[in-house]
C-alpha cells in the first residue's frame, strides 16, 4: 500500500536504507490499522477506509514510532498513537477535500471521497475516523491510564479549535495583505500541530521526562514548517507522484509560501527551519538519534 | 438561555416543580460551558459556540447528572461528563443540518450554523466541538484517570462509525421498503447510543458497579427510541416551539415513526418503549430516582 519513495543510498553496507526503514514501518502501520478495521462492516466504515487505506506518507506515525525507539529502545509503545493519529490526519484530509472547502477532485493519487462517495457519507466518514481516533487511544492495550490520558490531551487540544481545525479555518479565510507571519502562524497550526503532537505522543509513549517532550515540542515545530514549506514547493513543481491534484493551490488562489516568496526563496525558508529542527534535535542527544535526523532530512528533501 | 418548557405541577408543596429543577440544571450547565469558551478567542470558536449556546433541553447532560446524583448523590461528578455530551450533540446538530445531509434552514429557534457562517466554518465548527468533547472529558478536574478512560470509551464508540455515525448514514441513505425494524435499529444508533452513552456515562462518573451500569444501559436505549419517537410527532405536530423547521421530515421525505405507522400508533409505540424504560429502572431502586423517572415521563410527554 507504500507510495513509491527515492531511493535512498544507505551509509554503510549492512545499514539498512532510509527506503526500506518507511517501507517496513509503512507496512507494519498498515497492519495495526487493518487490525482495527477487520472486514468493514457498514458503508460509512468502507467510505473511511477507502481514505485510510489510499496510498500515503504515514509520516506522523513514522515519527511517533522513531521518537518512542530513540527514547526508550520500543517503538510499539507507541503504535496505538501510529493508529490514532493516521485515523486523525486522513479525517483532516476527507474534510479538507470537500467541495465546500477546498475542492478537490484527487488525493493521495485516487479521486477524493466525497467524489465516490458522495459529500454526506464522506463528511460522516470523516467524523467518524475522528471518533476512532480517540476510542484507540483510550482502548489501546497495556498503555498506563496516565499515558492514554496525556495522549488523549494533546491530541485533542493539537487537532481542535485553537489548533489544526483553527489551522485550516484561517487557510480557508485567509485575506490580502499577506504576510509571513500569518503564514507561519497559519501552518503551525494546520499542520505544525498535529506533527509535533505526532512526535510529542511518541514521547509520552516513552514516559519521557517532561523538558524532553517540551525540546521535542520545538523541534517538531520547526520541522512542521519545513514539511509545509516542502508541500507548497511540491504543489508547484510536483508531478503525479505528489498524488493530488498539482497546482491546486493556485488554482485556488492559496495563499503559499511560493506564491509569497517565489520558489528559491521559499526553498531557503525551509531548509532553515529544518537545520532548526536539527539543531534542537542534536542537543538532545538520544542514543539512537540517527534514524531520526535522517527522517527529518527527509521531510526537506522528499519529492512526494 | 433555556427554552420555555411546559409548566408541570409539583408534586406536593414544597417540592421543586420539574420545570424549576430543568432550568436550574440549564443555567449550570451552560454556566460550566461557558467556562470552557470564555471569551471565544477566534471566528470558528465563536461559530461553535453560537450552536452551543443556542437554546436547547440540554437533556443529554441533564440527565448525565441525574443519574450519577440517582446512584451516588453528587451530581457534580458527572459535570464534565455534561459539557462533553452537549459539546458531541451540538456537532452532530450541525453536520447533520449541512446542505449535504438535511439542508436544514432552522435550528433551535435560530439560523442553522452554516445559514450565518458559511458551510466550511460550519464543518470545522463541528470537528471542533467534537474534539473538544474528548479534551474536556480527559483534562476534567478531579476524576480518577481510569474513570476517564471509560468515558472517553464509551462516548467514542456510542458516537463513532458503529454508532451515531452509522444511524445518520443509514438515515441518509434509507430506502424502500422500510419497516419497523429497520426504523428501531437505525434510531438505536442515531439517537439511543448518545442518549445511552449520557446514562453510561454518569453511572460511571457514580463509580456504579458494573452491572447497575449495563442495566442502566438497556434502560436508556428503551428511552431514546420513546424520545425518537416523540420527536418524529413533534415534527408533524408542532410549531413554532420545536425551534427547527417544522415538516422537515415531510420535506425530506424520511422515514420516520409517524410515516410508517400514523400518528397514533407511533404514539402508542412511544408509550411502549417509555414503559419498557421505566419498568427497568424501577428494578434498580435507587433511594433517590424520583427525578429520573419524572425526567423519563417528560421524554415522552415533552411538546417540544
Amino acid at each position: 500500500m507504500g507510495t513509491r519513495v527515492e531511493v535512498v543510498q544507505p551509509e554503510a553496507s549492512g545499514i539498512e536504507s532510509l527506503e526500506a526503514y518507511l517501507e517496513r514501518q509503512r507496512s507494519k502501520i498498515n497492519q495495526c490499522l487493518d487490525e482495527v478495521f477487520q472486514e468493514p462492516r457498514n458503508p460509512v466504515t468502507k467510505a473511511a477506509c477507502y481514505s485510510l487505506f489510499s496510498a500515503s506518507k504515514r509520516i506522523r506515525p513514522i515519527f511517533a514510532l522513531e521518537v518512542c525507539r530513540a527514547i526508550c529502545g520500543d517503538e510499539n509503545k507507541a503504535m496505538p498513537v501510529a493508529q490514532a493519529l493516521e485515523m486523525l490526519h486522513t479525517y483532516s484530509l476527507v474534510h479538507d477535500d470537500l467541495p465546500a472547502m477546498d475542492n478537490d477532485d484527487l488525493r493521495r493519487g485516487k479521486p477524493t471521497n466525497h467524489k465516490v462517495y458522495g459529500e454526506a457519507r464522506a463528511i460522516l466518514a470523516g467524523d467518524g475516523l475522528l471518533t476512532k481516533a480517540f476510542e484507540v487511544l483510550a482502548g489501546s492495550g497495556s498503555a498506563p491510564d496516565l499515558v492514554r490520558i496525556r495522549w488523549i490531551k494533546v491530541l485533542a487540544i493539537a487537532a481542535g479549535m485553537d489548533g489544526m481545525v483553527l489551522g485550516q479555518d484561517m487557510d480557508i479565510g485567509v485575506e490580502e495583505p499577506a504576510s509571513l507571519e500569518l503564514l507561519e502562524s497559519l501552518h503551525r497550526k494546520k499542520t505544525g500541530a498535529l506533527l509535533s503532537a505526532s512526535v510529542v505522543m511518541g514521547a509520552i509513549a516513552a514516559e519521557a521526562p517532561r523538558p524532553t517532550v517540551e525540546a521535542l515540542r520545538e523541534f517538531a515545530m520547526d520541522m512542521g514548517l519545513a514539511f509545509q514549506i516542502q508541500d507548497d514547493v511540491l504543489d508547484v513543481i510536483g508531478g503525479k507522484e505528489l498524488g493530488k491534484t498539482a497546482k491546486s493551490d493556485e488554482k485556488n488562489e492559496k495563499l503559499t509560501y511560493v506564491s509569497l516568496l517565489g520558489l528559491d526563496k521559499a526553498g531557503a525558508e525551509g531548509k532553515r527551519w529544518y537545520q532548526k529542527a536539527l539543531d534542537v534535535l542534536r542537543t538532545l542527544s538520544f542514543p539512537h538519534s540517527h534514524r531520526l535526523e535522517e527522517l527529518t532530512r527527509f521531510v526537506i528533501e522528499r519529492k512526494f
